[in-house]
């Protein structure tokens, strides 16, 4: 079968996913999956849409040389909702910026195309937290799903590997290192740097934003919280009741003394049924050589799950060499999505 | 829907399974799974048939207090073939003690209940590397599955992650430690204790055997070995091609040794793909605080994936405390099997 797609928002980690798509393509054929692009919409580089199938690696090279994909279009697009209408694909895939607060415009684009039969798959943790239910319930009557395994540990199984993998286990905590930024900036420190080289650092290879006060103050480690309580523990939680700390606080002296007595701070996200509640944290904590945390370094990331079924199962990501894997390891996220998708994995997207 | 169970062995492992189904039984009727018992067969207390269901509690009791189940048989069997045959069972756990040279009998009594429409499903690494292939087949032609998710990492998820998260990544490597009794012998000499004393506290624990040899010199890791390579990445192999090497030759001295250097021997298991072919080894080896085997201490044990997706992909059990868990570990894999076999997600039991 032939699918259709829609790229909403046509950044790093979605043109990553329209390489990988196209360098996967023999295997995908191998198992009757042929695909055409035909809608993208872009935040500064126009719209465009066509019913046949776009030509994918010119519209790459449009958006990478700065230009606009408008030319590509053969039908009037102006913005992204009416990507999703015209374009008729059979999956969206929406990478638009995080926003923490509301999960919009994310939330409508996938409203919208769920609605219109599509399944949608997201990198993007703002719906997720916003409108986990609603959209899974939404994705169910129309016989297709809305999934998200890009937004924890950078498209690495976790969701699925819980979901389809540890069937009628019962989840009591998960614990983890989940954003590499500030644990690359206490990896450098526990080396001798100070923070502000060290976020200088994560800002001049990418990781980390001109105002880090995402990572640093732990707004981005305690989003991908509240999506996995939400969703692996069944109680929706935003990032504001995470109330995250970040790191700020953790002077070079704070972490000499830690090395000195061979310990380390990482900044620990943990989450934890107790009755029928859950109590979230993200914080700063020292841990010593006998947690699986302490040898996650640099960008190194990792969960812990703790059920009723098996001893403490730990989920960890190596380190990146030279860091510039994030987008692309984000798309095969995406990509195992939509493949998982088409095969009718439903067990996944079934709310617990 | 009901489903009847025939279990083929009904050791340690079988008993904590026939527990954990009990113990699950209303989260299963939430997802409409109710089950009856119609078949066990035992290696010493004899078998029995009850086409309307036998008495769980009233089997482990005989058996537990050393008396033959013969008594509840409704239906005269004298083997366990027969048990099979005349359990009409839906599903078959076969949990025979593991054959590292033929499969035998296990891979004939799967073979059987395959052919009836049953599900197989197993714990006994014998029939994944003497009959892979051909019983996965047969599985497919029925309809029904052949799954073993508890050979290689005592019941915690690794085939099912691997074939049911990671959709169409390439698998270059495979590395861990897949044997928890030389990991706790390797650890308890690195603590000053004799080789000879590790050994006998194993034993006292009941996790190694009179004779010692299927774990410390190898086999136990190269069957495990055998089957990751066997279907994961479809080059069918056997423990002896792996020819491991043991532990034996690993003396305190250099333990001691290792240890002045900040180093640890790991029994470490590895298979790697070079072109077409696989080379696989059980070998002692050096590792530094920079592997993520050197952490795994005691029971603890992993495997980590390489691909051409994501960073390498570690899964960590944790350490056992007080060992206890092993068969209700291994216990859960088969009921995740079963549960996922009903579920119908076939994607598991397809030859890659």
């Amino acid at each position: 079968m032939r699918y259709k797609f829609a790229f909403i928002g046509f950044g790093n980690v979605a043109r990553a996913l329209a390489r990988l798509f196209l360098r996967k393509q023999d295997s995908l054929k191998a198992q009757g999956i042929a695909f055409s692009v035909t809608g993208i919409s872009t935040g500064k580089h126009g719209f465009a849409v066509n019913p046949d199938g776009l030509d994918i690696l010119k519209a790459l090279e449009l958006v990478e040389s700065g230009q606009s994909i408008a030319s590509l279009s053969v039908v009037p697009v102006v913005n992204s909702l009416e990507v999703i209408q015209k374009s008729a694909a059979d999956a969206m895939f929406e990478n638009t910026p995080v926003n923490t607060q509301s999960g919009q415009p994310a939330l409508d684009h996938i409203r919208a195309a769920l609605n219109l039969g599509m399944h949608a798959i997201t990198a993007n943790k703002g719906p997720v937290v916003h409108g986990y239910r609603e959209l899974t319930a939404l994705a169910k009557s129309k016989g297709r799903q809305f999934r998200f395994e890009s937004t924890v540990l950078g498209g690495a199984p976790v969701f699925s590997v819980f979901r389809q993998t540890f069937p009628l286990a019962e989840l009591f905590s998960v614990k983890g290192i989940f954003n590499a930024t500030t644990n690359i900036i206490l990896s450098r420190m526990e080396n001798g740097e100070s923070y502000e080289d060290a976020v200088k650092y994560c800002q001049s290879v990418g990781v980390a934003e001109a105002d880090p006060t995402n990572d640093v103050d732990g707004w981005d480690a305690a989003i991908k919280v509240a999506a996995l309580v939400t969703v692996l523990m069944g109680v929706p939680m935003t990032p504001q009741q995470v109330n995250p700390t970040g790191i700020r606080g953790i002077t070079s002296e704070m972490i000499a003394k830690a090395k000195a007595e061979g310990k380390r701070y990482k900044l620990v996200c943990s989450a934890e049924k107790v009755g029928d509640k859950v109590e979230a944290s993200v914080a700063p904590q020292l841990v010593d050589s006998s947690s699986p945390l302490y040898g996650m370094m640099n960008s190194s990331t990792g969960i812990t799950f703790r059920t009723d079924v098996v001893p403490d199962y730990s989920i960890v990501l190596s380190e990146r060499p030279g860091m510039q894997g994030g987008p692309v390891e984000t798309a095969y996220g995406l990509f195992a999505d939509f493949v998982s998708a088409v095969n009718g994995d439903f067990s996944a997207s079934e709310v617990r």
